[in-house]
């Protein structure tokens, strides 16, 4: 075990820090954050990585330093890349600038990299540790790292309920139990994922865009973000979706996904509307929930946003399938004939499903609470 | 509006500091605390009221400070009083100690005093202002002052709930959902109480003792503290409290309430098992529940705490009963076939309950949320 010192911590600190400035623009690439400091302790160089096809963080980091990244340390909050992707692996940049030490906060768990770039830099004589605050890199960027080893994305849920644990009243009525703190926060949620999943009964019962406001986002790179729209993707096995529901004339692209009994000619007419239609080959009757996050997970994407009913929350929920739930609580009450949470039919107290609360803060009234289901 | 010195705040928040150690003990006074400061700024004398009967704040701090009283400021959570009850009038011996100022947080409601006290200094001559961290000062003695002003105790409700706020599985499944901490917690909660007030069916159904416990409490003085048991309060329309029920045989009193309907014979059954049996005079069906937090009021109950199924926590929901929530949330899903938090039938969101959360803290695995219903 490497023992690191209060100035390794502070150092890869400022690097996490930088890193995170890529939260809403790197996917479907991790955030990455370098930082390079001299022998005196001076900080040389810092770089972040912003966007995928553009330079990595060591990148910046070292053009920043320049000649002062001769026999200075380096802290890279993930495994320097040792492969010739859309940039020029970063391992062999900082072999060439003769850093004389790197710290690694977590290895790659991508198969191209994993482990190789620090193989990479040790060969080349360089003093090389990994695993300081590996945690929190790895929290930066679990969209990532669950789709390298898994394949599929982290699937966030965001649920709106009042204290009571409902969502609508018996009547259906629903709308704004949550303020716009909330909704501002819900938005940055989403400008945080790679798609969408919603389910076609939120559609019907609210024609949610399910897109990107920058009047909402309360970002100051708003505008730019919303050009990138992330995908919507509805869950829809009956073809209900309307052709001019706003989910799908929005800007950025809509998905609906779909059974392979649907009608060829609504499919037509969405495909014309401007949606993409897939059929997934192993649904039968309802869409097959595994399936869609593996292809989800081969369309790159890291994070999904699960906004959607008691129903496909529920379904989602039974089948272990939610990475984490992310629930906005209003403080009111509405009763006990109002709207459960999910639909999540359970006998005994055995069945119940264990959580981990990981955050509560509040949100202008409201509170967002944020757990891992046990799994 | 009085103006106060940085050294006031300081003194005046040491004095609430002092006042809060009453906390568990001084029912049904109120909890007051008493900083003696002399012209220098020392500290000469500190007090707080321990328990009814016993001597007042102000006592202690002026026996402490003896002679530095004379030309000191005294400052007091609460009005000192005017007159001559269990002990003499506090007004009177601060005008003695030959103090030159006192400084109030808020004026006492109890109509006994009510300004009188303040009088009293002013017209000895000696500068009295109040208003001082007054809100800090009513948090503190909210169930004092409900009584003073009403008539009536305040009333908490202690609820615990599962994330969706299901308290118990269809089947009736429930006990444990929260854990060790939040146990302990409530145990604190009762030991604030004056009376514990549950309905027949959580009797029946957990045969609940709704006692303090030593063991539970977590506090230095718990033993002493169990030596005064909070009056157990059962609802019982048709007197089905079995007479061999914990509730009943535990230490301290058990006050079971039931209408004129019971049965005579059922009522000497309980008396003789060591229950007090209240017949309401207005009860027919059900127990009227203002009449019982009059009667309670009377009793010279404080606080109570509401300790119940969803039922009778329903009533006292609808009824605009319940001045705050307490709600112990434990991290797991029960799911949509369990139990509600509370019986509370709402149609429409314009009937929803509105609450303002006061505070949202970690009870060990659980999570303890404080709200307060808008009236």
């Amino acid at each position: 075990m490497t023992e690191f010192s209060a100035a390794d911590h502070q150092f890869m600190a400022k690097a996490l820090q930088l890193a995170r400035k890529g939260l809403y623009t790197t996917m479907p690439n991790p955030c990455v954050g370098c930082v390079i400091v001299d022998a005196q302790g001076w900080i040389v160089g810092e770089g972040w990585h912003e966007r995928a096809g553009e330079p990595h963080a060591e990148v910046h980091a070292l053009r920043m330093a320049g000649n002062r990244a001769k026999g200075a340390t380096a802290y890279v909050t993930l495994e320097p890349c040792s492969h010739y992707g859309r940039t020029p692996p970063c391992a062999e940049g900082l072999i060439k600038a003769e850093i004389s030490r790197v710290v690694v906060a977590v290895l790659d768990s991508n198969p191209a990299v994993a482990g190789r770039g620090v193989k990479r830099l040790v060969d080349a004589g360089i003093q090389t540790c990994h695993g300081l605050m590996s945690e929190e890199a790895e929290q930066l960027n679990k969209g990532f790292f669950k789709r390298m080893r898994t394949g599929r994305p982290f699937v966030r849920a965001k649920l709106a309920m009042s204290l009571d644990g409902r969502t609508a009243m018996g009547s259906g009525e629903s709308q704004w139990i949550t303020g716009p703190d909330a909704r501002s926060e819900v938005q940055r949620l989403r400008a945080q994922s790679c798609a969408i999943i919603s389910g076609v009964g939120s559609i019907l019962h609210d024609d949610s865009s399910l897109t990107l406001r920058a009047s909402e986002l309360n970002l100051s790179h708003a505008e730019a973000l919303c050009q990138q729209q992330p995908l919507r993707v509805v869950l829809d096995s009956r073809l209900e979706t309307p052709v001019n529901a706003k989910v799908i004339s929005g800007s950025g692209k809509c998905l609906i996904v779909t059974t392979n009994k649907a009608c060829p000619e609504r499919i037509h007419q969405l495909q014309q509307a401007g949606a993409e239609v897939w059929i997934q080959p192993e649904a039968s009757e309802q869409v097959d929930l595994p399936s869609l996050l593996n292809e989800l997970g081969r369309r790159e994407c890291n994070h999904v946003l699960l906004e959607t009913g008691a129903t496909l929350a529920g379904s989602m929920m039974s089948a272990d399938l939610i990475d984490e739930l992310v629930v906005f609580v209003a403080p009111v009450l509405m009763g006990s004939d109002a709207r459960p949470l999910m639909n999540l039919p359970l006998l005994t107290m055995s069945e119940k499903k264990s959580l981990d609360i990981i955050d509560i803060r509040a949100v202008g009234s409201d509170w967002k609470i944020t757990a891992k289901p046990r799994n």
